[in-house]
């Protein structure tokens, strides 16, 4: 009944561990080679010198339309001593590309002469080969065409084709066999019943493999069970030239796979001190790598970057393709733990010519993270974090471009926004929207720190009973800017379906069987809350559950729905998407803030243009539900 | 008898015809909608925004391993008055990830615990849902997980698997038919007969499309027949979304292509202001794209870059790719015709912190001046050329950190080059080695202006009698160096197989019918002609093809092999290498110029390395023939 005691892992540093795998990589022999045709040879990886069995061209032939002749025959030619050469004995004519026919050594344009009866006349002499290609005038017989460990293009089975090389050595894509672990753990396309997990890791991880030049095998999940692990095991390692077994390395009572590669080979790291990415396991079996990868995805992405992506390039031969790598200016500080490596995912805007990284949240197991990420940031050991304002080496995640593309939006969350990053993609494919949901006051701080080039903002001001404008002209003064209306939206309670509470008003978060779930500080949400909770006359702290604090309406929606909580303020389409109930509390006015400085941005044109002409995009966004687009592209204010 | 008149094609300048092609892509759709299973959906391409059908975590989980509790059942509790919880009842023992069981709403972590018979004691309340995963926490149902032209990752697979997307609506992958035509053309893999010409470009071609997200059909080539050619091009507009004719583009007889699409379609441009790629030919049958693709490869890589990427990249609803590009110093002067965009192929070396670039050949038959090549400089049509020193833009087609990782060799041609080049690559991985062939006296001048790494040099000074040492003290006395032996090489006479000219030494260069081919001046071979011309009294007027130059051993030994030539200086390993006869006339010593500047680099190092300590490299060079190594790797001489 007692629960076993945990085992806490003694950790490995990581530049240790990272020591360690790459002398263990030393030992093991690159992967076997094949002959395959060059045809189907494309983004493999040499693994012999390809040299020309052939020259290219391999015959002597005419380079232009005329007539071949023997040079001797052309000697003493002038204009005023025109040669008469005979047709078919002196000269013969050819095309462009035609062998030059035997005895002949060089060819005259047809444009250099004129026809006369048998004979054509020409009027200045030809040098040794003068308009013939030669053989071997691209492709020398035996030169060098490809080096070993070489990764082919197209052009690079041109060249082999042109040198006679319809064959090539090339390295067999490494197999790793994925074996995803744990009883709870189903496939991915089953219909999960509660308690279960879907085992989504398997395909990033697969696919990352395809992406380095391997190839994988899924194996279905394997139940907490160690003679079935053990076997699983074997087999794969028979099968495959790397196992990688997903969850159970850490130490606890249901990790089983430590004592399985102890057992069946050796430990080379077990435990390395970095977030995520901890209980990793690096081990062999039977002379094959095998890495114990831990649950969690963000962890298991982390994981496999540092450890399989040099794996599956040593064993082609190849060095690890370096990702591209920027400078940018952290947008807030960051504390990370001593004596940890911290992998922190990272958004990344280019704002007035400086890129800006913004942290997307830390969970391991907040897959998200890494999805929505631009670029992860390496926080080393033997540092506390990073200050506000320090410039960080950030290894991308997308392509500098499409991040110089991407128009950034911070500020209140709201659905619509989601729809706006759609219809911006399907008008102009080159452009993408981010949207960080941190608040209408994040959104207006944003734009003063110049971190956005868009500010979603709600902001009443209860003085002057006016949205938005009074904020920015006390916060944003020296900024010039656009305010441009988006829509009104209903604000209000989003309750169960079917309100089983039978919750009525504001009145109601007094009660003690009422679990309230809340928006963040600087929300509009928030200060919405907090306004009607006064005008009721009731204190937060009669609210069970006003410090739990959600960052986006549908977190709030999302809460709701699941019974963690009875009733939160939010918007009513996230009631609707979720088939909640709701009870309006008032309509707001939410408004984007441009400023001068990023409008002058075609990305950030473009968001505008759908905003103000885009007629589909004003019918997707009243579909939702909710909103009223009556002012959708007016300018509310400017300054 | 007499050729036909030759059509001259009447041109458009390239941005016109660029711009006649967007204009006609606008009016081409998007390819067609597939479903697919998301996990064979890496590289695909959305064509559908993809949402959340359901939230990750999709049920309330324990987020530690501890007991589930009601947050109500714990209020009161400190250190000086503990509770107890009756387990079973008020507290139930759940692991990390286990589902909270129904009626309870928050953890209390096992550490935090102790077990008192049927009971658990406490020593301090909790929070609503403390230590639980709450529903969404990581997707939420209906969130925005891939806007629509999204191209699929590893990690967007994961995210749409956890968001409960097992399916995804992908563009079809746009078929492009690749049509070879020539009565001449042969399959590649064939043994080709003199005449005939391997279609190695379809593959090329193909693989490319192949790159861009699309796939190819090649058909066997197809004879000069205006009927067939019809009957195919119409097939495989049924069959196909694009449409692509090899060769035959272009307005001489042959060229059939023209008057076919034009019968069965319309025309959009037909020839365009570019060098290499004038012959191109975009029209549209049955409002299928078809592409008149010139026969030479450069000419046909040039043409697909700039017509058929965009619109691979149009129909999967993407804006193309764009190209690195890196500003870098022209190494010598450009002229290039007025009235014609060219695409000049360049080498680019990193020397000194600045990125150079030297043209690598402009022959529109030439396969390896894009093989070889790093990248591409666009001269406009309104320039004739580029200035020596002038900065230009480089489209790149090799990656910069591969070019920052390639040692540039500049100098005098000799095949233990290649050798050295794929000894590299296997010790180092991470380098290679380039070669440009420009003769002794280039070499020595590419060091002096900084735009080598490495210089290949066999001068012999006749007044001192010694190799290298007398020319680096003259032209490079400003430059710390080393100077080092590479090897001592036979060079002599090639002739042919059994000297079927009798030739027994230079003597025989004056026969009127002994044809001659020389190297290039600035060579130490040609210093070394000349020499021995001048020592045996015979005038270089009296030498039959003294003016044709080649530019490489292997060059003079393939004119030799092809009967272009009866004669020629070269290194007994490239008479060997061509299975060719051999006068041996001296031996002579080749030396490697190491600068100072460039031996601060690990690449150069590691070359370095391979020539003083790699015994399998001497071997391997030994082998070649003609060869002796005894001071490879030796410090000559030091400055």
């Amino acid at each position: 009944m007692k629960p076993a005691q945990r085992i806490y892992l003694q950790t490995t540093p990581l530049s240790k561990a990272l020591q360690r795998w790459r002398e263990f990589l030393k030992g093991i022999s690159l992967i076997d080679e094949e002959l395959i045709k060059v045809t189907n040879a494309l983004d493999r990886i040499t693994s012999r010198p390809v040299f020309a069995r052939m020259s290219s061209p391999f015959f002597t032939a005419s380079a232009m339309d005329g007539f071949a002749v023997r040079f001797q025959d052309t000697f003493g030619a002038s204009e005023v001593s025109p040669l008469r050469l005979k047709l078919g004995e002196q000269a013969v004519e050819v095309s462009t590309g035609e062998p030059l026919p035997k005895g002949f050594n060089a060819v005259i344009m047809v444009e250099d002469t004129h026809q006369e009866g048998d004979c054509i006349v020409i009027h200045q002499p030809v040098t040794p080969y003068q308009n013939v290609r030669t053989v071997g005038e691209d492709i020398v017989q035996t030169e060098l065409i490809l080096p070993e460990r070489h990764k082919i293009r197209p052009v690079d089975i041109a060249a082999m084709l042109a040198g006679g090389n319809s064959e090539v050595w090339v390295r067999r894509k490494p197999l790793v066999s994925i074996i995803p672990t744990g009883s709870e753990v189903i496939d991915p396309w089953e219909k999960p019943e509660v308690g279960s997990v879907l085992d989504y890791n398997s395909f990033m991880l697969g696919n990352m493999i395809v992406q380095w030049g391997g190839v994988f095998h899924r194996l279905s999940p394997v139940a907490d069970d160690m003679v079935i692990l053990r076997e699983t095991i074997m087999r794969a390692v028979e099968d495959s030239d790397v196992v990688a077994v997903i969850a159970g390395s850490s130490a606890g009572k249901k990790d089983l796979t430590p004592d399985v590669v102890a057992a069946l080979g050796e430990i080379i790291v077990h435990g390395v001190s970095m977030k995520p990415g901890k209980p990793v396991l690096l081990g062999r079996v039977k002379d094959k790598p095998v890495i114990g990868v831990p649950g969690y995805p963000v962890s298991a992405y982390i994981v496999f970057e540092l450890f399989c992506k040099p794996l599956i390039s040593h064993l082609l031969g190849l060095q690890p393709e370096e990702p591209e790598t920027i400078k940018a200016r952290m947008s807030r500080p960051v504390t990370s733990p001593l004596g940890q490596t911290e992998f922190l995912r990272v958004k990344v805007g280019r704002v007035d010519d400086k890129f800006i990284a913004t942290p997307v949240g830390r969970g391991a197991g907040a897959l998200m993270t890494i999805q929505r990420a631009d670029g992860i940031i390496q926080i080393p050991e033997e540092s506390e974090g990073i200050g506000s304002e320090s410039e960080v080496n950030v290894v991308l995640l997308r392509g500098v471009r499409e991040i110089d593309n991407t128009v950034v939006c911070i500020g209140s969350h709201d659905n619509t926004l989601d729809l706006l990053a759609n219809y911006l993609r399907r008008r102009y494919p080159a452009f993408s929207l981010s949207s960080a949901h941190v608040g209408s006051m994040g959104g207006i701080m944003a734009i003063k720190r110049r971190e956005a080039h868009i500010g979603g903002t709600h902001l009443f001001d209860e003085e002057t009973e006016e949205y938005n404008i009074p904020f920015i002209k006390r916060l944003l003064k020296d900024v010039s800017l656009r305010l441009i209306n988006l829509h009104y939206r209903q604000q209000g309670l989003i309750v169960k379906k079917g309100n089983p509470k039978g919750i009525k008003g504001i009145e109601d978060l007094r009660r003690e069987d009422v679990v309230f779930v809340n928006r963040q500080r600087g929300s509009g949400t928030r200060l919405l809350t907090d306004k009607v909770l006064r005008e009721a006359g009731i204190s937060s702290s009669e609210v069970n559950g006003y410090e739990r604090e959600e960052f986006t309406h549908m977190g709030v929606a999302s809460k709701v729905a699941s019974g963690a909580a009875d009733v939160g303020m939010g918007i009513l389409t996230a009631a609707r998407a979720l088939d909640l109930d709701f009870i309006p509390v008032t309509r707001e006015r939410y408004d984007l803030i441009f400023p001068e400085y990023s409008l002058r941005l075609d990305s950030v044109k473009a968001v505008l243009d759908i905003i103000t002409n885009d007629r589909d995009f004003r019918k997707a966004v009243e579909s939702l539900g909710g909103y009223d687009t009556n002012d959708m592209g007016k300018v509310m204010y400017e300054q």
